[in-house]
């Protein structure tokens, strides 16, 4: 029999989500008391500022700014503060307390932890974290356990609704990048500060995450090689729709093998890429996020919803809630997240895909076969070229935009391509380079 | 600590996913074990017939055909047997022994539910069943543990991938009825016997298990609806092509309001049904699955994938193994399987949605504003009539074919209005009723 008593919870945070996650938990406490086994008692929010809390379904008396004060006591405790400090010192005083620790900090996971997971390990807790991914969709789950037998060959996800907002508009509209941007801020999809949606710093995060989690492998924050969107041109999203791709930021984790060593690593990495239309990715419109992963036996699966929001990611808090409190009820040590596999981290040069570049080339004959020779030395095979004229260049010479989309072939050899591109005569300049996914 | 011993695994069933499951848990022992923090020994294999199994990674001195001597001092007992019988007294024999059970079965958890999940309640033991819908795609982890603090509103799953297949070659290759089932027959989507497939059981069962892990009911398999695709015509998936839907065979269930009582209830039904081009569930082609869940909070999610296959079943096995293995090494009493909402199932024809009717009219005027009379007088709005001309009937007059949407309406007051309208002197015949969902 299990006993029957309340478990003590310490919301840390009072913003969006953790007002609503303290409200939800006290207006459905007996459904979820039913669902668990045992009560599930607030024991006190701590807010920043007592006077900014706006929720009414908050009782003022579980209020405090005094985060510390909480821990002692508590069986679990709900880190929704964000950022790294004071949320590292207090998320490390709740499991060396003994409590169960959930979080939807990806930025502190991303940063510490193995910190954090060490912690936990040592006094047996638990620390979940389903809303720092993608907020209520389930993925950090079906990666720790649902795939805890397979062997995980590749991620691919839009884990960043901001941008994929932007370059939807840009494609499905037409729109220039300014222009989606203006209109992402406007409803408020971007911040004030867009850098950390635009040059992919978020999602980056969110694939040291994953990627350290699939591969059983920790895989800090810096070996993620991060491109973000700025520098996609309407050009660039109008070739590729021609040539029936779309334009996706990607986050992607996928083992590589080393070609100096011979070695399997991960390669973790933040860049848009060209997404084939038919791919399920190309359909995953505005704000939503999606996570696409190929598994050695479980083949092609996709993780789709909203990405971000208040509501969603409290779901994604009190899912791991629930469970947090069922293992608290049910005791014995808990799960270390496991490093198990220790894969070297490799640096993207070693990666393998395919791309598309966009060159300004001199409007004569001639120039697309030396390009294409330029392709061949660099050992980059070509798979189209399409060509369209263009205007003068300012010497008043004719200019064209040649588009090329090739074969599979290492970054190394790519960007060695490019360099040589750029300082060939008959090459005005390389306007722009994206991969292309998801084949 | 942990202590790091063996855990004795005892696979009932050498069929594709059992031998398939086997083989993985040898040939990958030592990684398992490095996520488990345990070895994961087969003590055996039971087979129907010893000469049968062909899986050279076997190895032979595993094999049994005494499926009951494996289970005394086995750890976790995975049963991949399939059917009721003996696969129901296995299961139970095994977590009255204390072992923790992994299933793949179906038929056994949807006729059987209850009692399985009593007996691993009783002794403390744990009862896994992620294979058993829609193969390796998760679905059953996130809608336990992810959403176990959200309220599920609805689930719309595509979870034969049988039907999904003949549908789908209908709808984007025009192909008929019958050459859409030849076809896959001879490709392999289909058994001898497709009636579990083309009539519905096979995704009956899964919906009955999706309900009542969902909504935290005991849903039985005979309270859930079930219509198959074999009425489903070439010239219904046209109309619908043409007003914008694509015909999917799904499992629904949701929570509704009975009308009589006001009480929030549980509908579950299988039936063919108009998704609009738009929705997710359009994108799901040829043998795939995806299952579509909206809840309260976490808004739209949707899981897809390969919904079969032998090695992507033995995935979702493994996922559970693991898991089942983890639990089993932590020890602590089982978290049994909620059925703490316990609302009332109830039948069709409180359900509400909207609907495509196709008829047979006389062409002559004052028809359409005949047949629109019907339908007021039973409360079913119109959305859409769109008229084709037909040919003669058989004394000779000229008919049409008329192709009507309506709005929302119960399954109630849609019965009367066919009913009515079978009856209406210039409707020649009700060609067929489907529904509309997804919106």
């Amino acid at each position: 029999m299990i006993e029957y008593r309340n478990l003590k919870i310490a919301v840390l945070g009072g913003g969006t989500v953790g007002a609503n996650v303290a409200a939800l938990l006290i207006e459905h406490g007996e459904e979820l008391a039913a669902r668990v086994g045992a009560g599930l008692e607030v024991v006190g929010v701590a807010v920043r500022d007592l006077d900014a809390v706006r929720t009414p379904a908050l009782p003022r008396e579980l209020l405090t700014t005094d985060a510390e004060s909480l821990i002692p006591g508590a069986d679990l405790v709900v880190e929704l503060i964000g950022g790294i400090e004071p949320a590292r010192t207090l998320v490390l005083q709740a499991l060396n307390s003994g409590a169960d620790v959930i979080t939807a900090n990806k930025a502190l996971l991303a940063t510490h932890g193995p910190e954090l997971f060490e912690a936990a390990e040592q006094v047996g807790a638990q620390l979940y974290y389903e809303a720092a991914v993608a907020a209520a969709i389930p993925i950090i789950r079906p990666l720790r356990d649902s795939l805890a037998g397979d062997r995980v060959r590749r991620i691919l996800g839009i884990v960043n609704g901001s941008t994929n907002f932007i370059l939807d508009k840009m494609d499905t509209e037409a729109m220039g990048s300014e222009e989606a941007q203006r209109l992402a801020f406007e409803l408020g999809y971007l911040e004030a500060d867009p850098t950390l949606d635009v040059d992919g710093y978020d999602a980056a995060q969110k694939a040291a995450i994953l990627a350290s989690l699939a591969f059983h492998t920790h895989v800090p924050l810096d070996a993620v090689h991060r491109e973000g969107i700025g520098a996609v041109t309407g050009e660039q999203v109008a070739a590729a729709r021609a040539a029936g791709y779309v334009v996706k930021l990607l986050a992607i984790a996928e083992r590589v093998t080393d070609p100096v060593t011979g070695r399997e690593g991960v390669s973790a990495r933040v860049h848009p890429a060209l997404v084939p239309a038919d791919h399920p990715l190309a359909a995953v419109h505005g704000g939503n996020n999606a996570v696409f992963v190929e598994a050695e036996f479980a083949g092609s699966l996709m993780f789709y919803g909203a990405g971000a929001g208040g509501v969603q990611t409290a779901s994604a808090v009190l899912g791991d809630i629930v469970s947090a409190a069922r293992r608290h009820l049910a005791g014995g040590p808990g799960v270390a997240e496991s490093v198990s596999a220790d894969l070297p981290v490799l640096p993207i040069d070693v990666a393998i895909t395919r791309y598309q570049i966009t060159l300004e080339v001199a409007d004569l004959p001639g120039v697309l076969a030396e390009v294409a020779g330029v392709f061949a030395e660099g050992g980059v095979s070509i798979e189209t070229a399409s060509q369209a004229a263009g205007a003068a260049d300012e010497t008043g010479d004719p200019t064209a935009t040649l588009v090329i989309i090739t074969h599979r072939a290492t970054e190394r050899a790519l960007a060695a391509t490019v360099e040589t591109l750029a300082a060939s005569p008959s090459v005005r300049s390389v306007r722009g380079v994206l991969r292309v996914e998801g084949q």
